[in-house]
Order: structure tokens, then sequence, then C-alpha cells
């Protein structure tokens, strides 16, 4: 599994953990809601910027957010 | 400082570490060497499968290669 698929999986892991629907973290992180469901189904390459956005919207520090199993 | 930064710096860091060229990492990732110069210097809106493949070509562990201070 490649990186851009393993962080689909994480952010919509985290996402549902937190209890947040995707328009609701999409509009937290301030990015399109069909965006992030294509990050979420690892369809979008998303870039470093967009990243960003996302793991800020979920809180968590990035060390924390690639701490798991998903990404080895 | 934002990811896009953060990971160039990272990237460099650990570059210098295992004693490579940027030339040699890119070559290494399937990069073109003046991209490579841009993520390291933090130019580079860097995507998910670049990052994929320079964390390879680093041979870490992506949950590794987040564990640093540089992204807090």
């Amino acid at each position: 599994m490649d990186l851009q698929v393993q962080f689909g999986l994480r952010v919509k892991e985290l996402r549902l953990k937190i209890g947040l629907s995707q328009e609701a973290l999409a509009y937290k992180a301030g990015i399109d809601r069909t965006y992030m469901t294509g990050v979420e189904t690892g369809k979008r390459n998303v870039s470093a910027k967009n990243m960003d956005k996302i793991i800020k919207a979920l809180e968590l520090p990035v060390p924390e957010f690639f701490n798991s199993a998903l990404f080895n």
C-alpha cells in the first residue's frame, strides 16, 4: 500500500474516532468536501500543504498522526 | 513551520546522516534532482507519491521518518 492510500485510511480512522463527519472535517481543515472524499479513498495524491491542514484539523501532532501500523 | 518545510529539513537531515548527495538520493528515489532541491529547501509542495518515493529511498519506515521533533 502506498502512502497516498495509507494517509487516507489514517485520516478516516482518526476522523471516526473523534466523531466528525467528512463534511465537518473538510470544513474545519478548509478543504473541499469532495477533495476530502478523494483523500480518504486514496484517490487523491494529497500534497504536503493539504496534509498539514488535515492533520491540524484532527488536532494531532504530525509524529503521532504517522505513528500507526497503517504506515508499515 | 509547515509540513512542506519540515519534510524537506527531515529529508536533508537523514540524507546527510547516510552520506548521500542530493543527486544520489534523487536518483535512488526516481525523482528529478532539481525537484529534490526544491523539496529539501521547502519550496516544493511535495505530494504523497513523491514523499513515498523519497522515504523509501531513505530506507526508513514512515512512522520513523516522521518521528522527529522537526515535526512538532
